[in-house]
């Protein structure tokens, strides 16, 4: 029997495919639990069929296809990422990873070999941010953590998470029937959505952790005044404040190593109050967003963040009114021997690669929860994602797509 | 006969009583144009009325009471300010002026000593940002810079401001008709809406020079990016170029010195984009408000502006994208024989006294270009102003008023 081999041409022909059932006026659009959304799902559901999946929707809302194990049928290896996007997202992120798995199944169904484990492909739902306010909504649901509340959360036009569910074909919600503990291993091919690996000339990273995300509300207090008449000795400008916050944040950062945790922090979003020219600024508001591999960075960053704040405060002679935790996540390991699996599959495949820790959250994160989780990158063209310039070239996405077959074939042999 | 005096009782009614015509929802409002400022206007003309000065209403719109003179009634001392309102405003800025110059009349006309010169006195229109998008309007016209094109200017309902002027009594306007040339001396007492008087516990400021203010828009274009996956290393980040440039112009401005021309700089405004909290800011637009009482200081500090928005914009690895003028208007020196009888008759009052430049516009700039004009600032509270908590003492304003009555005196009989 044949080794099973992946094709390039197919894999891509697929990817693109997919991509162009996009909104016309916003390419490439598939938000989640749109018609769009539903015109892509009925896309791949005729995929699965095609290559025998059985495909079906979870009561989580994701879409599954299945080839069943030949040893162990009840102990499943689970292939996929998420097939919705951000409006004017690009092509690839999450569908490269969906397509990946048909690929896999396409490969092994032409060799004629079949897995010891059943291999489950999957198109986690609404993995992006959607009308629900609430990501990952299909991987929580396998995670175990799609609490049945969420399930009341209402999109802007009344309609609830539920009854989003039931539109995208899911059973009614059972949170016992959605967790999973068949899972012997999941696998996720994402494009790496950061500049690391074209700027190093790497073919493949291997992610070792998913970061944790905390997001930190910061309000300095300072006295609106005339901008004519007000002498700078007696400024109190809030806007000095949050500039000096910017930068002290950004000289503190440790630079990368490896011999210590990822830790990164972005100043993405900030409101000058009054915001008008002639004004000293009275008030501004920003949002730390502050992301480590390791949840004793998370904490420690965080007490830094309030030093830091207070030095700026005190250096714009101002008040930090408020420092508050809007949103926390803790950091998820990914488990050592897949990701084992898939260096020695890299290797083997002649590709260069290097352990990387996934800066963006990820389906895997949820999945990691219940079962033993690795991820793959594939390159991104000048680190650019979520937006239509997002780009990884054929053959990158082919080398990305033959590690991932390697590593499951390692996986399920081992 | 008796010296005049003024009586600081009445000048504070007065005032009181002006600043309670406001609109009921945002004390203390009276924005030129609307029914309510009519409503002032109508208490002012009722006030010049009984003290007999013929109030009437001059083609740029601006209300005068007249006290004809003794030797030279063609040769007039003009004294007034403006009654109009920012939205929220307070209870001095504009009226103490104007009523300072009612006061004036009230003390000549109860002692019988008659002036040489005839003595106006002006409630200048529409001196705060108006509905026509024009400050200044009435001394505007008196200054000869009201051109005919300005007034087909239109408010947000449609109206132009020919039809503005109508609406407050103005005959048909006629743009030489406006410009004055009769003018012997401009006085013009306000508050000084910053905090130098009061920290320095003097009774009066005299003013030397009233700023020129330069407007420059500067944008910074660097790359919006993934928060979780750009490395610093390799950001483009906008906001922490503007953050540079806050900081950066700040140090560089040249603490106050009697030496040295005044120079001040404030960045108010200030929009982020994409201003999200897990992105990378690609695009920072903010505005400079640049001010100084000396023309070349104005020219040399755009320069030094843009060095320094290059350097902010080198230092964050993003580009400078554009750094343009969106106003400029120029610095206006008071008369020095004006400001010598301000400074000899507080001097002879006991009054603490410094020589100051006007950090804000003025309708005194206007009537400087056609005549001798000189400005008298009396303390702020807290330096507040444009905000209900606006705040000057009774005998903090009588003093001024008195110091007022005396230089007029002194320049008539000179």
């Amino acid at each position: 029997m044949p080794e099973p081999r992946i094709e390039a041409a197919r894999l891509w022909g697929w990817l693109m495919q997919l991509a162009q059932i996009t909104e016309p006026e916003a390419p490439w659009t598939r938000r989640a639990f749109t018609p769009r959304f539903a015109q892509g799902r009925a896309w791949l559901t005729e995929r699965m069929r095609e290559l025998e999946l059985a495909p079906g929707v979870d009561s989580a809302g994701n879409l599954l296809g299945r080839l069943p194990g030949s040893r162990s049928p009840e102990r499943c290896i689970l292939v996929g990422s998420h097939s919705d996007t951000v409006k004017g997202g690009g092509r690839f992120d999450g569908i490269a990873g969906v397509i990946a798995g048909l690929e896999l199944a396409a490969a092994l169904r032409a060799s004629g070999q079949r897995l010891r484990h059943t291999l489950q492909i999957a198109d986690f739902l609404a993995e992006e941010p959607n009308d629900f306010g609430l990501s990952c909504i299909g991987s929580r649901g396998i995670g175990g953590a799609l609490e049945p509340a969420m399930l009341e959360r209402k999109s802007p036009t009344g309609r609830s998470l539920r009854e989003g569910l039931a539109e995208v074909g899911a059973p009614p919600f059972d949170p016992h029937g959605a967790r999973r503990d068949d899972i012997a291993a999941m696998f996720e091919l994402h494009i790496e959505q950061g500049p690391v690996l074209e700027q190093a000339q790497l073919d493949v990273g291997i992610v070792t952790h998913i970061v944790g995300i905390r997001r930190l509300s910061i309000r300095f207090e300072g006295q609106a005044s005339h901008a004519g008449t007000t002498p700078l000795a007696l400024r109190r400008d809030a806007l000095a404040a949050a500039s000096h916050l910017v930068l002290a944040l950004r000289e503190a950062l440790p630079p990368p190593s490896a011999a210590a945790p990822y830790v990164i922090a972005t100043v993405g979003e900030l409101q000058v109050v009054p915001n008008a020219p002639n004004v000293v600024p009275g008030q501004t508001r920003l949002t730390v967003d502050l992301r480590s591999d390791d949840a004793a960075s998370l904490e420690a960053w965080s007490e830094r963040l309030r030093e830091l704040a207070q030095a700026a405060a005190a250096a714009a002679r101002v008040r930090l009114g408020e420092l508050r935790v809007l949103s926390a996540s803790e950091p998820t390991a990914c488990a050592p021997h897949l990701a084992e699996h898939l260096r020695a599959a890299a290797r083997a495949l002649g590709l260069k690669q290097q352990d990387m820790v996934s800066g963006a959250g990820h389906d895997a994160a949820f999945i990691a929860r219940v079962a033993p989780a690795a991820m793959l990158f594939v390159p991104s063209r000048a680190g650019l994602s979520h937006c239509a310039e997002e780009w990884t070239e054929p053959e990158e996405l082919a080398n990305g797509v033959a590690a991932l077959l390697a590593a499951v074939l390692r996986f399920d042999g081992s």
